[in-house]
């Protein structure tokens, strides 16, 4: 399903990215430009004309749909919004019921709301470019899997040509960019790493804390690169970074789930800290390598990582997906 | 979050699951007692007390409430219904529009549509008992570390002591139950297995595909009693599985997330297929491994699973995680 959520990926284009703007914006909306809806009070999309629904999840109630407005592109994107305890008694109050089906001690009603009790929230990107439109458009995903041949032949070549730029991640650590956002850092240039909040996460509440720990160390790509030899960096990640999760939001490990992606969204290692039970985009089996996992494994077999087939998900629209079908691997 | 999906475990009593109830009752239903909501046209909700919000979710607009009807338990459980195609139109024109946010080509809205074209499902349990409170109450889930030789002194002892049943699964494995709902067999005795969709799965549509493989071999608790030995088995589930499900279903491998859980719901080996993509419950690094993973790891070292120490997450209520904690390890 299309993802509305800031990812910060290779590409520093990416960070050109909606919600960024949104984030950023919700300053400038302060001086109060047009806080009473349209300003002729029209209601814009009566004019939209829908082409095609580019996404829509049942299960998390939004749609994605691209169309017309005023003869421009547009994406609008429909998503209702959370069921807030405060507002339950006036629901249970002033809403009307139709029971549907009754048995035993179970029944269940379709519900109708007062429509100020049960809004949406609606996005609306216009003009939109061909790339909006992509970018929201349900992508079928296939499972690769990569040998380690294939990761000398056709993956490695694929990164090393498209020279992806990791010059954001060189400003975190540097401290030329969101120095004010880091949780805790290890200076050390060889086992350290800098913590910092994962744009996804608003910091609002710990049932979905994403934060990022990112190796001082530049020269590890992602999981094929490390050897027994990497096993005290990544224990100190683990290490430090749990105490500093616990120090700073008072969660202890057994609340987290740490761990690598493979492929990894950006070439420069890294690993994830989450809330446990928080279904973080990316924590799937297919994607994602528990660190304590990965250390183990580099206990047994040094080059448990070099050898291996990995398994991994791809989006249609990968470039990298295109290398595998066209060296007949798919 | 709480779950309203049918899941089949070890206790048979989990079958008298309100998913099944539900699906069970839609016929009841068609005899048309009390269609037009209630009989007297009163709001049966305008009378509930709520005591305390059981669970929620912002990300699937649902709520699970515990409270007073008429001075019996009740839950009452609410979720935003899906947003159709076929309502888009009108929700364009008829709805009313405040903008919140804009900047440059991106605004955002809020929107109040017409109460017909944005309804809720209402689920009520009345009365209610301890044990549904104790079903739709959020569960804090723990991170458990379980070494070999916790596995020996903690985990094998408790699953042998509680002897949970699965005569459900020797009911498929013998035809006594579901045999119409069988897919694939392959009946060899040390290899075979039987593939049948899993109860999460409506097979209406392939998104969310959901199959098992259950081994005819009845000796295998879990992953924790894979060896080399297992290969040939192991093997032949994946095979034969992907063949059936290309067959029968028309979806590739590519297209395809085989693995097994651990800790599994019950203990007898069996082989999880879903459709790639869909966020099947279960599929998060901290319970899934992948098959071809578990096949490569017994490759190169034979009691792989014997001596690794295995992350699992336990929910609050699991007597398990009683165990863990009376052994001192959390």
């Amino acid at each position: 399903m299309a993802d509305i959520s800031t990812k910060r990926e290779n590409n520093p284009e990416a960070s050109d990215d909606f919600s960024q703007r949104t984030k950023k914006t919700k300053t400038d909306h302060e001086d109060g430009q047009g806080e009473n809806g349209e300003e002729s009070g029209k209601n814009v999309l009566s004019g939209f004309q829908t082409t095609t629904v580019l996404s829509d999840s049942a299960r998390e109630k939004t749609i994605f749909v691209h169309g017309k407005l005023a003869e421009q592109n547009a994406v609008v994107i429909l998503e209702k919004t959370p069921i807030s305890e405060d507002t339950l008694s006036e629901i249970f109050t002033a809403s009307t019921l139709t029971l549907d089906i009754r048995n035993d001690i179970y029944s269940t009603y379709r519900l109708q709301a007062p429509p100020h009790l049960n809004e949406m929230k609606v996005t609306v990107v216009c003009p939109a470019t061909e790339k909006h439109v992509k970018k929201y458009q349900r992508q079928e995903s296939f499972l690769v899997e990569e040998t380690a041949d294939d990761y000398q032949s056709i993956t490695l070549p694929f990164i090393q040509k498209q020279s992806f730029s990791v010059q954001w991640v060189y400003n975190i650590l540097e401290k030329k960019a969101e120095s004010e956002r880091i949780v805790f850092e290890d200076p050390d240039p060889k086992l350290g790493f800098v913590l910092l909040p994962d744009f996804k996460w608003d910091q609002k509440q710990l049932d979905n804390l994403y934060l990022i720990a990112i190796t001082h160390r530049r020269n590890i790509k992602s999981l094929r690169d490390l050897t027994s030899e990497h096993l005290p960096l990544l224990q100190n990640i683990l290490q430090k970074g749990k105490e500093a999760i616990l120090q700073r939001y008072g969660l202890p490990a057994s609340k987290l789930r740490v761990y690598l992606h493979y492929q990894p969204s950006y070439y420069h290692l890294h690993v994830h800290f989450t809330k446990l039970g928080y279904e973080a985009p990316g924590c799937g089996v297919e994607r994602a390598h528990l660190l304590t996992d990965v250390i183990q494994n580099l206990h047994s077999d040094p080059d448990y990582y070099k050898t291996r087939t990995m398994s991994f998900s791809l989006r249609a629209d990968d470039g990298l997906l295109s290398q595998f079908k066209e060296a007949g691997k798919l």
